[in-house]
Protein backbone atom coordinates (compact mmCIF):
# COMPACT_ATOMS: atom_id res chain seq x y z
CA UNK A 1 0.00 0.00 0.00
CA UNK A 2 2.41 2.45 0.86
CA UNK A 3 4.50 1.81 -2.26
CA UNK A 4 0.94 2.63 -4.30
CA UNK A 5 0.08 5.53 -2.15
CA UNK A 6 3.50 6.90 -3.59
CA UNK A 7 3.08 6.38 -6.91
CA UNK A 8 -0.50 7.76 -7.37
CA UNK A 9 1.25 10.87 -4.98
CA UNK A 10 3.23 10.92 -7.71
CA UNK A 11 0.75 11.05 -10.60
CA UNK A 12 0.16 14.67 -10.69
CA UNK A 13 -0.23 17.13 -13.39
CA UNK A 14 3.64 18.54 -14.56
CA UNK A 15 3.99 21.11 -17.50
CA UNK A 16 1.79 23.29 -19.57
CA UNK A 17 -1.55 23.26 -17.66
CA UNK A 18 -3.67 24.68 -20.16
CA UNK A 19 -7.03 23.44 -18.30
CA UNK A 20 -4.87 22.44 -15.38
CA UNK A 21 -7.51 23.74 -12.43
CA UNK A 22 -10.97 21.50 -12.89
CA UNK A 23 -8.80 18.39 -14.31
CA UNK A 24 -6.98 18.83 -11.29
CA UNK A 25 -9.71 18.85 -9.16
CA UNK A 26 -11.05 15.95 -10.93
CA UNK A 27 -7.46 14.03 -10.27
CA UNK A 28 -7.64 14.90 -6.77
CA UNK A 29 -11.43 12.89 -6.67
CA UNK A 30 -10.09 10.68 -8.78
CA UNK A 31 -6.96 9.72 -6.04
CA UNK A 32 -10.24 9.70 -3.37
CA UNK A 33 -11.70 7.45 -4.71
CA UNK A 34 -8.61 4.87 -5.19
CA UNK A 35 -7.72 5.84 -1.29
CA UNK A 36 -11.65 4.14 -1.12
CA UNK A 37 -10.67 0.91 -3.31
CA UNK A 38 -13.14 2.36 -5.95
CA UNK A 39 -11.82 2.72 -9.70
CA UNK A 40 -9.92 5.68 -9.71
CA UNK A 41 -11.94 7.88 -11.79
CA UNK A 42 -13.02 11.97 -11.01
CA UNK A 43 -15.38 14.29 -12.49
CA UNK A 44 -15.85 17.73 -12.29
CA UNK A 45 -18.78 20.20 -13.43
CA UNK A 46 -18.07 24.25 -14.09
CA UNK A 47 -20.72 26.61 -14.83
CA UNK A 48 -19.53 29.04 -18.21
CA UNK A 49 -17.61 31.17 -15.48
CA UNK A 50 -15.84 28.21 -14.11
CA UNK A 51 -17.13 28.29 -10.67
CA UNK A 52 -17.18 24.43 -9.62
CA UNK A 53 -20.56 23.42 -9.59
CA UNK A 54 -20.02 19.72 -8.34
CA UNK A 55 -16.73 17.34 -8.28
CA UNK A 56 -16.82 13.49 -6.77
CA UNK A 57 -15.20 10.51 -7.74
CA UNK A 58 -16.54 6.55 -8.32
CA UNK A 59 -18.45 5.04 -5.70
CA UNK A 60 -19.90 1.88 -7.08
CA UNK A 61 -18.64 -0.13 -4.31
CA UNK A 62 -19.32 2.11 -1.67
CA UNK A 63 -23.11 3.24 -2.50
CA UNK A 64 -23.71 -0.20 -4.15
CA UNK A 65 -24.97 1.79 -6.92
CA UNK A 66 -24.07 0.28 -10.09
CA UNK A 67 -24.32 3.82 -12.01
CA UNK A 68 -22.37 5.93 -9.69
CA UNK A 69 -19.49 6.61 -11.56
CA UNK A 70 -17.76 9.95 -11.16
CA UNK A 71 -19.60 11.83 -14.12
CA UNK A 72 -23.29 10.52 -13.12
CA UNK A 73 -22.86 11.89 -9.47
CA UNK A 74 -21.08 14.77 -10.58
CA UNK A 75 -23.95 15.70 -13.30
CA UNK A 76 -26.20 15.07 -10.59
CA UNK A 77 -24.87 17.27 -7.97
CA UNK A 78 -24.99 19.94 -10.62
CA UNK A 79 -28.44 19.77 -11.52
CA UNK A 80 -29.68 19.51 -8.35
CA UNK A 81 -27.90 22.92 -7.68
CA UNK A 82 -28.89 24.29 -10.25
CA UNK A 83 -32.66 22.86 -10.15
CA UNK A 84 -32.51 21.78 -13.76
CA UNK A 85 -32.20 18.65 -15.70
CA UNK A 86 -29.90 20.59 -18.16
CA UNK A 87 -27.01 21.79 -17.42
CA UNK A 88 -26.79 24.86 -20.01
CA UNK A 89 -22.98 26.09 -21.19
CA UNK A 90 -21.92 23.84 -18.53
CA UNK A 91 -18.51 22.25 -18.81
CA UNK A 92 -17.69 18.74 -17.49
CA UNK A 93 -14.03 17.57 -16.79
CA UNK A 94 -13.22 13.60 -15.99
CA UNK A 95 -10.34 11.65 -15.69
CA UNK A 96 -11.20 8.89 -18.34
CA UNK A 97 -12.68 8.70 -21.56
CA UNK A 98 -16.63 8.18 -20.33
CA UNK A 99 -18.42 5.38 -21.37
CA UNK A 100 -21.62 4.78 -22.93
CA UNK A 101 -23.92 5.16 -19.55
CA UNK A 102 -21.94 8.59 -18.82
CA UNK A 103 -21.86 9.35 -22.49
CA UNK A 104 -25.70 9.48 -22.38
CA UNK A 105 -26.52 11.38 -19.30
CA UNK A 106 -23.93 13.94 -20.52
CA UNK A 107 -25.72 14.47 -23.44
CA UNK A 108 -29.18 14.50 -21.49
CA UNK A 109 -27.47 16.83 -19.37
CA UNK A 110 -26.47 18.95 -22.72
CA UNK A 111 -23.07 19.47 -21.24
CA UNK A 112 -21.25 22.31 -23.66
CA UNK A 113 -17.95 20.91 -23.31
CA UNK A 114 -16.51 17.68 -22.54
CA UNK A 115 -13.01 17.42 -21.56
CA UNK A 116 -11.56 13.99 -20.49
CA UNK A 117 -8.29 12.75 -19.90
CA UNK A 118 -6.96 8.94 -20.29
CA UNK A 119 -8.77 7.26 -23.62
CA UNK A 120 -10.68 3.91 -22.59
CA UNK A 121 -10.58 1.96 -25.59
CA UNK A 122 -11.89 -0.97 -23.39
CA UNK A 123 -14.81 0.55 -22.17
CA UNK A 124 -15.11 4.16 -23.51
CA UNK A 125 -17.96 5.37 -25.42
CA UNK A 126 -16.66 8.64 -26.96
CA UNK A 127 -13.73 7.71 -29.21
CA UNK A 128 -14.21 3.93 -29.02
CA UNK A 129 -17.14 1.56 -29.02
CA UNK A 130 -20.56 3.33 -30.02
CA UNK A 131 -18.38 6.29 -29.95
CA UNK A 132 -21.94 7.86 -29.10
CA UNK A 133 -22.09 11.76 -29.88
CA UNK A 134 -21.86 10.84 -33.34
CA UNK A 135 -24.99 8.50 -33.75
CA UNK A 136 -27.74 10.03 -35.04
CA UNK A 137 -29.84 8.90 -31.91
CA UNK A 138 -27.67 11.22 -29.87
CA UNK A 139 -29.47 14.48 -29.74
CA UNK A 140 -27.12 16.73 -28.05
CA UNK A 141 -23.16 16.17 -28.46
CA UNK A 142 -20.56 18.67 -26.21
CA UNK A 143 -17.82 19.91 -28.04
CA UNK A 144 -14.71 17.25 -26.60
CA UNK A 145 -11.28 17.73 -25.83
CA UNK A 146 -9.48 14.42 -24.79
CA UNK A 147 -6.33 13.48 -23.76
CA UNK A 148 -5.98 16.54 -20.83
CA UNK A 149 -3.99 15.57 -18.30
CA UNK A 150 -3.79 12.14 -19.78
CA UNK A 151 -0.53 10.66 -18.54
CA UNK A 152 -1.81 11.62 -14.80
CA UNK A 153 -4.77 9.95 -15.21
CA UNK A 154 -3.54 6.89 -16.74
CA UNK A 155 -0.42 6.63 -14.20
CA UNK A 156 -3.40 6.56 -11.36
CA UNK A 157 -5.41 3.78 -13.19
CA UNK A 158 -2.64 1.85 -14.15
CA UNK A 159 -0.95 2.46 -10.18
CA UNK A 160 -4.44 1.12 -8.92
CA UNK A 161 -5.27 -2.04 -11.08
CA UNK A 162 -0.91 -3.05 -10.74
CA UNK A 163 -1.54 -2.80 -6.74
CA UNK A 164 -4.11 -4.60 -7.11
CA UNK A 165 -3.01 -7.54 -9.15
CA UNK B 1 -56.24 16.36 -20.46
CA UNK B 2 -60.03 14.51 -20.00
CA UNK B 3 -59.33 12.86 -23.97
CA UNK B 4 -55.61 12.09 -22.98
CA UNK B 5 -56.86 10.33 -19.81
CA UNK B 6 -59.03 8.21 -21.31
CA UNK B 7 -56.72 7.41 -24.28
CA UNK B 8 -54.04 6.85 -21.65
CA UNK B 9 -56.59 4.03 -20.07
CA UNK B 10 -57.45 2.21 -23.22
CA UNK B 11 -53.90 1.34 -23.79
CA UNK B 12 -54.03 -1.86 -21.71
CA UNK B 13 -52.56 -4.89 -22.41
CA UNK B 14 -54.94 -7.34 -24.54
CA UNK B 15 -54.61 -10.65 -25.97
CA UNK B 16 -51.80 -13.33 -24.92
CA UNK B 17 -49.89 -11.96 -22.16
CA UNK B 18 -46.98 -14.54 -21.68
CA UNK B 19 -44.79 -11.93 -19.56
CA UNK B 20 -48.12 -10.14 -18.60
CA UNK B 21 -47.33 -9.26 -14.72
CA UNK B 22 -44.05 -7.86 -14.84
CA UNK B 23 -44.76 -5.88 -17.85
CA UNK B 24 -48.26 -5.06 -16.79
CA UNK B 25 -46.24 -3.44 -13.44
CA UNK B 26 -44.48 -1.30 -15.58
CA UNK B 27 -47.33 -0.03 -17.78
CA UNK B 28 -48.68 1.09 -14.40
CA UNK B 29 -45.50 3.18 -13.80
CA UNK B 30 -45.31 4.66 -17.53
CA UNK B 31 -49.18 5.64 -16.92
CA UNK B 32 -48.33 7.53 -13.21
CA UNK B 33 -45.33 8.68 -15.13
CA UNK B 34 -47.66 10.67 -18.16
CA UNK B 35 -49.76 12.00 -15.15
CA UNK B 36 -46.94 13.69 -13.54
CA UNK B 37 -46.43 15.51 -16.67
CA UNK B 38 -42.90 12.95 -17.48
CA UNK B 39 -42.34 11.14 -20.24
CA UNK B 40 -44.14 7.59 -20.30
CA UNK B 41 -41.80 5.07 -19.23
CA UNK B 42 -41.75 2.81 -16.40
CA UNK B 43 -39.72 -0.10 -15.60
CA UNK B 44 -39.51 -2.97 -13.47
CA UNK B 45 -36.75 -5.59 -12.00
CA UNK B 46 -37.50 -8.67 -11.06
CA UNK B 47 -35.70 -11.30 -9.45
CA UNK B 48 -35.42 -14.57 -10.49
CA UNK B 49 -38.35 -16.26 -8.86
CA UNK B 50 -40.33 -13.62 -10.53
CA UNK B 51 -40.34 -11.61 -7.38
CA UNK B 52 -40.41 -7.51 -7.70
CA UNK B 53 -37.68 -5.57 -6.14
CA UNK B 54 -38.00 -1.80 -7.41
CA UNK B 55 -40.23 -0.38 -9.72
CA UNK B 56 -40.06 3.33 -11.42
CA UNK B 57 -40.95 6.11 -13.64
CA UNK B 58 -39.37 8.66 -15.20
CA UNK B 59 -39.09 11.74 -12.86
CA UNK B 60 -36.40 13.49 -14.56
CA UNK B 61 -38.64 16.70 -14.36
CA UNK B 62 -39.72 16.38 -10.82
CA UNK B 63 -36.52 15.46 -9.73
CA UNK B 64 -34.71 17.68 -11.73
CA UNK B 65 -32.03 15.01 -12.49
CA UNK B 66 -31.08 14.61 -16.18
CA UNK B 67 -30.32 10.71 -15.67
CA UNK B 68 -33.94 10.07 -13.90
CA UNK B 69 -35.15 7.43 -16.01
CA UNK B 70 -37.05 4.36 -15.16
CA UNK B 71 -35.00 1.83 -15.94
CA UNK B 72 -31.91 3.55 -13.61
CA UNK B 73 -34.51 4.38 -10.71
CA UNK B 74 -35.42 1.04 -10.67
CA UNK B 75 -31.91 -0.52 -11.00
CA UNK B 76 -30.00 1.87 -8.36
CA UNK B 77 -33.75 0.57 -5.78
CA UNK B 78 -33.46 -2.71 -6.68
CA UNK B 79 -29.05 -2.84 -6.52
CA UNK B 80 -30.42 -0.93 -2.87
CA UNK B 81 -32.47 -3.38 -1.91
CA UNK B 82 -29.87 -6.29 -3.06
CA UNK B 83 -26.89 -4.13 -1.56
CA UNK B 84 -24.95 -4.75 -4.47
CA UNK B 85 -23.92 -2.86 -7.26
CA UNK B 86 -24.88 -6.19 -9.53
CA UNK B 87 -28.09 -7.89 -9.61
CA UNK B 88 -27.19 -10.84 -10.74
CA UNK B 89 -30.26 -13.41 -11.94
CA UNK B 90 -32.53 -10.10 -12.44
CA UNK B 91 -34.33 -9.11 -15.01
CA UNK B 92 -35.69 -6.09 -15.87
CA UNK B 93 -38.95 -4.84 -17.25
CA UNK B 94 -39.24 -1.93 -19.19
CA UNK B 95 -41.84 -0.13 -21.77
CA UNK B 96 -39.43 1.55 -24.29
CA UNK B 97 -36.19 0.80 -26.32
CA UNK B 98 -33.37 1.83 -23.38
CA UNK B 99 -30.99 4.46 -24.58
CA UNK B 100 -27.40 4.43 -24.20
CA UNK B 101 -27.26 5.32 -20.67
CA UNK B 102 -29.55 2.66 -19.82
CA UNK B 103 -28.08 0.03 -21.66
CA UNK B 104 -25.17 0.88 -20.04
CA UNK B 105 -26.33 0.86 -16.65
CA UNK B 106 -27.96 -2.46 -17.93
CA UNK B 107 -24.81 -3.90 -18.52
CA UNK B 108 -23.10 -2.56 -15.56
CA UNK B 109 -26.09 -4.58 -13.46
CA UNK B 110 -25.01 -7.61 -14.70
CA UNK B 111 -29.30 -7.67 -15.47
CA UNK B 112 -29.70 -11.25 -16.89
CA UNK B 113 -33.07 -10.68 -19.54
CA UNK B 114 -34.10 -7.27 -20.53
CA UNK B 115 -37.46 -7.36 -21.75
CA UNK B 116 -38.68 -4.02 -23.48
CA UNK B 117 -42.13 -3.31 -24.97
CA UNK B 118 -41.61 -0.34 -27.98
CA UNK B 119 -38.69 0.19 -30.03
CA UNK B 120 -37.40 3.38 -29.75
CA UNK B 121 -35.55 4.46 -33.57
CA UNK B 122 -35.20 7.58 -32.20
CA UNK B 123 -33.20 7.19 -29.09
CA UNK B 124 -32.73 3.83 -28.38
CA UNK B 125 -29.63 2.03 -27.88
CA UNK B 126 -30.18 -1.71 -28.33
CA UNK B 127 -31.94 -2.39 -31.23
CA UNK B 128 -30.68 1.40 -32.88
CA UNK B 129 -28.07 3.92 -32.84
CA UNK B 130 -24.70 2.38 -31.05
CA UNK B 131 -26.63 -1.13 -30.54
CA UNK B 132 -24.90 -1.35 -27.65
CA UNK B 133 -24.96 -4.85 -26.52
CA UNK B 134 -23.30 -5.71 -29.37
CA UNK B 135 -20.20 -3.63 -28.89
CA UNK B 136 -16.80 -4.95 -28.02
CA UNK B 137 -16.61 -2.47 -25.15
CA UNK B 138 -19.96 -3.95 -23.43
CA UNK B 139 -18.51 -6.46 -21.29
CA UNK B 140 -22.15 -7.71 -20.11
CA UNK B 141 -25.04 -8.24 -22.32
CA UNK B 142 -28.23 -9.26 -21.36
CA UNK B 143 -30.67 -11.78 -23.17
CA UNK B 144 -33.07 -9.29 -25.08
CA UNK B 145 -36.66 -9.75 -25.45
CA UNK B 146 -37.91 -6.93 -27.27
CA UNK B 147 -41.68 -5.97 -28.41
CA UNK B 148 -43.17 -7.28 -25.27
CA UNK B 149 -46.58 -4.66 -24.54
CA UNK B 150 -45.38 -3.04 -27.24
CA UNK B 151 -48.43 -1.66 -28.52
CA UNK B 152 -49.67 -0.27 -24.97
CA UNK B 153 -46.29 1.16 -24.33
CA UNK B 154 -46.41 2.88 -27.57
CA UNK B 155 -49.89 3.86 -27.59
CA UNK B 156 -48.90 5.61 -24.73
CA UNK B 157 -46.19 7.44 -25.64
CA UNK B 158 -48.16 8.78 -28.74
CA UNK B 159 -51.31 10.18 -26.87
CA UNK B 160 -48.93 11.42 -23.79
CA UNK B 161 -46.77 13.52 -27.34
CA UNK B 162 -50.48 13.99 -28.95
CA UNK B 163 -51.72 15.62 -25.99
CA UNK B 164 -48.87 18.31 -25.63
CA UNK B 165 -48.49 19.57 -28.96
Amino acid sequence: MVGMTAKLADAGLSGKRPFSSPMDSALAEARAAAARGEVPVGAVVVDSKGRVLAKAGNRTLELRDPTAHAEILALREAAAMRGSERLLDCDLYVTLEPCAMCAGAISFARIRRLYFGAADPKGGAVEHGPRFFGQSTCHHAPEVYGGIGETASSDLLKAFFAARR
